[in-house]
């Protein structure tokens, strides 16, 4: 065999396992569509579970997180006419950690350099080949170049437009989706934040998101037609439809400035079962999509790769199947709960197009229970700092 | 003036309103379009919030029901794959206790006549007026002659179809509704309970409920299309229909029988505001109808009544408007919340035509949640033991 593990995808869920296997002396190669420049220049989520914080660390990479993250204790839930307050360690004892995608997947880089591990860039072409076999294939392109490595076990890491999940066959896989009528503006901006913690704001305008990245970066959002484009929205509209859905304490503080990154993302929710298909196993965006409301993408893949390499290190260095055999069911049990929740977030706080006067009211009244319930709180707590591993 | 306060509708809100009173001491008169036999003869809910039985007693009406009824310590919900039982008397220190809707009423006629309070049934064509002066008026026609009440307050407890809604000038109310595509044919059988405590049951063919009016009177739900008409259904196709919902530890122990009753209720969500016009208050369905999901019609009814009784009495014997004044507020936040908590009971339980294939597995997911998490139980125990008043 050409190495233990081929995984596809150099995003931070294949960094993340690639990472945890070698460091328990598994070798692994990746294989990376894009060019390590592009991989990182993606911006996406920026909260981290504690849970997802201590996989980190135990993965080796957690100093500059530790040094330079933010531990928010708690958010805002906000609309016309409440302001509410979730205090994440006093209902549960947890913490999130302001730390953005992009600079986990930095880190992890850095780390498997550090480690010699293989990651080519640049694949095309890629087939995953006899998963039913003692010894799975993956194949791939390179410069021109048909190459096909020999390994015992494949992780699918490549996202949701990426081969792996398409490896199983159509009428092995049961696919659920649910499509959001919106989607989400997002920019980045090198200003202050509104606020020290989170803001979701539920507004008769549309929900917004006051997020950040640190000290004099924010990542600010607003939700919008399927219809809109980039293009449809200068600074000047941004700033003055964020202001107006802000709670307005916080929209008389708001500083502006030059977005430096400006895109437009749909809101789905997406599973596809079973995770595993042989000796391939699906890992994060490649079998399961949740709408941002919650901020558990990122959160999501890295309980899967969590599960998946205990799985594998069992396999591979003791040679127990149950782990993998278990995969599949253990990591779906989690993502059908994030699943919940973050649909859960997302219909609380989004206005939709054509519907009825009872909706609104539903809105408003999940805001109202929230601010009187501490158990609604904290039920709303437990799931957002993420729920055991 | 001819009493203190008339009294539309001889309900349950009514006569408890009317019972609330008269213990101290103020005057009421009640006008019923139906006769009390008609009244008596309506097969209603059966649960009631510990909050509405502390009311009940309050009124000088337990005595029967502390005798009759049965106290539940929790209810069990389930689907395909899950049996969760929510223990309420663990979660909140509270209980619910099963009496009928008609027991109810029956006992409040019987404590009305032992006050020799007039109930006036029969009466048509009601006109409320004067609201806006120093006396209200109520007119009505009794076997073909018109009469006038002059009165301080007018309760409006006439249900959604009566005429004190409607007093309101449509410009001065919000209304606010939800009509589900789907309805609960429900029926009375004299059979022994499938399980001592109530059972929501989700499953693929819809929802199912099975409760119970005592030890030889269950009464069972099932979900079905709104075009379906009693007719329709048979007492086999009922049973047949009812025993695959259940779970299947339940539908092995279910005892079938004939039908007593047997009728068909839409579900619908329904809010007007406010719930003051003048010297009008409106009172339970008048003002707003829930879907029977979370058991929470006439328990609105008297939490309503209990607001509404302590603001009429500290104007009629104290003088003090603030009650009367805020009265409508105070009433809606507790209305807006048992609103959300039946939409989100029923939105959670039931199948809904046209679906997509993310739905079904949300009240999967719902329900694996509330059997993992004690805070989503409680959450849950909380909201149906009743928010308190």
């Amino acid at each position: 065999m050409d190495t233990q593990v081929v995984i596809i995808g150099g995003g931070p869920s294949g960094l993340l396992l690639s990472q945890l296997l070698n460091r328990s002396g598994i070798e692994t190669i990746i294989l990376e569509r894009s060019s390590r420049e592009h991989v990182l220049s993606r911006i996406r989520a920026g909260v981290l579970e504690w849970g997802s914080v201590e996989v980190l660390r135990e993965a080796g990479v957690g100093a500059r997180m530790e040094a330079e993250g933010f531990a928010h204790d708690g958010t805002w839930l906000s609309d016309a006419d409440h302001m509410v307050h979730i205090d994440f360690h006093d209902l549960t004892g947890k913490r999130v950690m302001i730390y953005g995608q992009t600079e986990v997947t930095h880190d992890l880089y850095d780390a498997q350099d550090a480690f010699g591990t293989r990651i080519i860039h640049g694949v095309e072409d890629v087939a995953i080949l006899d998963l039913d076999g003692p010894v799975a294939a993956v194949e791939y392109t390179l410069n021109g170049t048909r190459h096909r490595l020999r390994c015992a076990y494949v992780a699918g890491c490549d996202g949701f437009h990426g081969v792996s999940r398409r490896t199983i066959p159509a009428g092995k896989r049961a696919e659920f989706e649910r499509v959001y009528p919106f989607g989400w503006l997002g920019i980045l901006s090198k200003t202050p934040p509104v606020n020290d913690e989170l803001i979701y704001a539920s507004s008769p305008h549309g929900f917004a998101l006051a997020s950040m990245r640190n000290a004099n970066l924010v990542r600010y959002y607003v939700q919008v037609p399927l219809t809109d484009r980039v293009e449809d929205w200068s600074d000047d509209h941004f700033w003055a439809e964020f202001r107006r859905r802000l709670p307005a304490d916080a929209a008389a503080k708001l500083v502006t400035g030059p977005a430096i990154e400006k895109s437009i993302a749909p809101l789905r929710s997406f599973v596809s079962e079973p995770l595993r298909w042989g000796r391939l196993f699906l890992v994060g965006d490649a079998a399961h999509i949740v709408p941002p409301t919650g901020a558990k993408g990122l959160n999501l893949a890295v309980s899967d790769v969590f599960y998946l390499h205990q799985a594998l290190i069992d396999a591979l260095k003791y040679g127990r199947q149950a782990g993998i055999d278990g995969y599949s069911q253990r990591a779906l049990a989690r993502i059908w709960q994030a699943m919940r929740f973050s649909w859960q977030m997302t219909t609380m706080l989004h206005r939709f197009d054509g519907e009825d006067s009872f909706a609104a009211q539903m809105r408003r009244a999940a805001l109202d229970h929230l601010g009187r319930s501490e158990t609604a709180r904290r039920e709303l707590a437990e799931n957002y700092v993420g729920l055991p591993f």
